[in-house]
């Protein structure tokens, strides 16, 4: 076995993966991001339930990642239990990890469905290499997705003057993927070949997951950015200092409803009363035909603490988290939110830009609404 | 002399004051609010440096409350030089220190309009107490908000059952006035009451005057309450959570536009989206007919530290701030947005809810529009 899955692009500068299995390797080596953007460290994951814990625990995240490292996960359990009950349990325990990304479902189910017709002794091999194949076509799908945004870059940037000014939320990068990231693709593609961009960088509380990794990923690749509070969103937008918008996407339904990280909705309404283009990025394996519309789709709500405090570094580095409320307040975290379809231009997929409805789905994705 | 200009209505059970003038006094005592929710820290001012550098390095803030405390500022200067020159340099002075809210040179204008005709050695003492009228005025205005506002909370509660759902964003509180509040009057006299509500308390980054004061000030009184991210408003306005927006303005133009805290055009958009209520509580000195449109306002650009770090309490309760982003990273702070008059229900004023526009404000203040 030498698959070496999670490569991007040859021409990626930056020197940083979010996941990576060594060629041969019954382990995979993934980043600790909740140490970004002031420390860059790594973690060995070599067993189904240390997987489950980084991505319950957030090591990890980013709707495609978990999804490799699902499956991942799922093929070091066959190296322990290959049985029928074994195979049933490690998909139980994964899948119950985190409920709003479809991508782990779909990746669990897919390497399931893959090993479960064959003999105990063959699963786990086999359950290797289907999640090499999934790590593999995510990094094809990235760049695709990088292909077909950076036309709409280049046509934002042929109508005026200056950079193109994108506007993104939370973490759609190479650190929520195997490869290029799926919102930031179409961005270090412009950059990488000398369209300049400025990228807008919402910071996403609670986690803050634009002002740790997305502002940390333009850093390492040179890209022009600025970080601004998500309230700034759509003030930014009437002010005209926006000429597009991509996000990513945890789940999208039959309908084109978009599930995204909790303040997406803001973004895509800031842009529908501003008359700016609102496009997200959607790998296929994060559709979810089965769901009729948004309104189905579980949200997860996560601890108050992750609203009531905030953890950031002190002056000499020290990770501290500290207390920005009163003490005994009361908060509710949903991670997610839903954009409904009407607000979005379009769906940026591997296969083109779909737009947002079933009908836009179903002529790019045809096997999928068969 | 005997004012105690800035007393709540006395049903107030609340333990703080923003402001205070001692009966006698030549100062005035405040609350340094950047140490709140977690230490009530009281400051003297007594001087008009000392007042200034309050509302510049915001040891004091809100709309309302750097108005008055501009006055006593003025009314301080003049205790050491009322001469036409001192007069005309503490104004200016006074008049630097914040751009965007209009009650500053609203006040600071009126003190110098009382006091200019005056012979010297009658000027300081005739601006105590007009600073005092200004003051008490407030109080008077917060109180008639708060009755306008809670016959709006009557009316939700009469169709529905349980707690009337009310979001704010930023401190429009007692801690941004003389009094009760603009935007909190409402939800305190129907807590006062007897008439249930619950409040969706949005923490306004980056200053997380929400999180911070808001808070602090449901909690002193009891008032049921939950903190949000400020990109889960609009989502939960989706999920049907909330049953009006209060929010407060720091300057509202001649149309009905609003100038207020980053991140409140958000929640205008989420409301619009929603058939959820937005209703702005605009004290008359906060209105300025003088500017056609909110395009005109200046927008406040303050520090980018202000987004790349954030300032809290450690598990031993000492201030820290921690740093977010990765280093050297750049940001951009707008304090305040604007929120067309076309999102606005109603501008809820001392005299009654207002239209936002030009016709519905020039019916509640013809004297300002002749």
């Amino acid at each position: 076995m030498r698959h070496d899955a999670a490569r991007p692009t040859s021409a990626d500068p930056a020197p940083y993966r979010a996941l990576r299995r060594p060629a041969g390797a019954r382990h995979v080596e993934a980043i600790d991001q909740r140490a970004l953007p002031h420390e860059v460290v790594p973690v060995r994951i070599a067993d189904a339930d240390v997987a489950a814990l980084a991505i319950r625990a957030m090591w990890i995240r980013g709707a495609p990642l978990i999804g490799a490292v699902g499956a991942y996960g799922l093929a070091m359990a066959l190296d322990r239990d290959a049985t029928d009950a074994g195979l049933a349990r490690a998909h139980a325990a994964l899948d119950a990890t985190r409920p709003t990304a479809v991508n782990l479902r779909w990746a669990l189910d897919r390497v399931r469905a893959r090993v479960a017709p064959l003999a105990p002794a063959e699963r786990a091999d086999a359950a290797w290499l289907e999640a090499d194949a999934i790590a593999a076509e995510d990094v094809a799908i990235n760049h695709a997705i990088g292909e077909h945004g950076l036309a709409l870059l280049e046509r934002v940037a042929a109508r005026r003057r200056g950079p193109v000014n994108v506007m993104t939320h939370c973490n759609a990068g190479a650190l929520a993927t195997c490869g290029w990231g799926t919102a930031t693709a179409p961005i270090f593609l412009a950059h990488a070949r000398g369209l300049a961009v400025h990228v807008w960088v919402s910071e996403t509380r609670p986690r803050l997951q634009g002002a740790n990794l997305t502002a940390w990923e333009l850093a390492q690749r040179g890209v022009p950015h600025t970080i601004v509070v998500d309230g700034a969103g759509a003030a930014l937008m009437r002010r005209r200092e926006v000429d597009v918008v991509f996000v990513g996407a945890d789940r999208v339904a039959r309908n084109g409803d978009v599930c995204n990280k909790i303040g997406t909705y803001d973004k895509a309404l800031g842009a529908k009363d501003n008359g700016v283009p609102f496009y997200v990025a959607l790998p296929s394996p994060t559709l979810d035909p089965a769901l009729a519309n948004g309104d189905a789709i579980p949200i997860e709500a996560r601890s108050p603490d992750e609203v009531l405090e905030v953890t950031g570094r002190d002056e000499i580095g020290r990770a501290i988290r500290v207390g920005i409320a009163p003490a005994h307040a009361r908060a509710l975290n949903p991670a997610f939110d839903v954009t409904p379809a009407r607000l979005v231009t379009g769906l940026l997929t591997e296969r083109g830009v779909a737009t947002a409805s079933e009908a836009g789905l179903a002529a790019l994705f045809p096997e999928r609404f068969a």
